[in-house]
């Protein structure tokens, strides 16, 4: 089972998918895949909300970039946090753009249920940094292989869901 | 009874939130409170636009900031057109940001009917500016706020609604 | 029959609607209206991968600016990729806002079945490019209008479509 929470920054799609988690999981403990690295003050605040509000409900590993091997070896459901933070990281580290998205589909084949966070950065206007475009493009594509690949697809806005599969 | 229409730029909010709030009236008229401080031309044709729609029906009110106390005094529906612009002001007042929620709160537990008009702008590519960034953030706790507390939820585009709650 | 896909970049907005004007058109041939001039490198090759997986199954016609004029003579379904591109070429050409919009107005009159495809730029934080912000209101003016004439609307994300309408 593969469930993606696609969202805009803020939109409430982290709590949203945490809350799906825990209810799935009843008193068997999740693991927590937080994809983040630590770059600026301003993302280890943002950062910190987050892991406050995990508190003792997750496992918490922390893996900005070897996705596959990290999740190929554990059995019980993963949310991963997020995989737009995974797809910079790789970018950063320079890892082609053909092998993240073999990766992620490798991800996607893997037996263990998976929760996934992904932001939709494409609805807003075509920025002049090509950069960004590179980005919001692989983002994109990302996305679609995992819209394509799971069994549920909440849109979120709001602090709501909306389900697209 | 409150209701929040979320949406972007130009996706039809205001006139669907118009449409929604007439047709709950029938003939009683409703209040039409208009957040926008006046900063350039740019802005004011926009407002003629929105101005010249309303005609005679809604009674009008202009208040950039003070939004609680204003709407506490009222004892019909009013729509609020629109959150973003008085999170906006709010900013520009430097008010803080925990003050502006908790505005904003307060403003949710009124009693009187709230037909809320809200972007959405966490939907594109995050922005290099902090202070964008910044209102990012503010909009989108401000909106999951709303979705929290709001009877009903419509996510806006092309003119059309789709119910998230 | 009217449809229109909206959705972001790389949504998949593209190959849902591919998708469905072949459903619908069986073993008739539909129409391909490719909008796109061809500015750059990057634009170009974009343009190869939405030519390589048209193959065989459509006629193209390549057409930037005379929507109306191409359009009134078909009589057969026509998928229109994209109209975002032929509002921004249109604005590139100089033509006036309000007979862009007046020449879609009369487009979405024809008899011919069209299925148009649309990217939803207005759901990111506003920018300070005062060009990037007339794209904007004029793509969200003819979404409006699109929303409005269509008989069936596809908000997509993720390579999925919700409909609106």
């Amino acid at each position: 089972m593969k469930t993606l929470f696609i969202g805009g920054v803020k939109s409430g799609k982290s709590r949203l998918a945490e809350d799906y988690v825990l209810q799935r999981c009843g008193n068997e403990k999740p693991y927590y895949l937080a994809t983040t690295e630590f770059f600026d003050d301003e993302m280890k605040a943002r950062v910190a909300v987050h892991q406050q509000r995990r508190q003792d409900s997750f496992i918490t590993i922390e893996e900005p970039v070897k996705l596959l091997a990290t999740l190929q070896d554990l059995d019980r459901p993963v949310l991963v946090e997020c995989v737009s933070m995974w797809l910079n990281n790789a970018l950063y580290h320079q890892i082609p753009e053909s092998d993240i998205l073999q990766e992620l589909d490798a991800v996607l084949q893997l037996p263990v249920e998976l929760i996934l966070i992904h932001n939709e950065v494409g609805l807003g206007v075509i920025p002049d940094n090509r950069l960004a475009r590179q980005f919001i493009d692989l983002s994109g594509k990302a996305a679609q292989l995992m819209g394509r690949h799971c069994d549920r697809v909440f849109f979120c806005s709001a602090g709501l869901k909306l389900q697209m599969k």
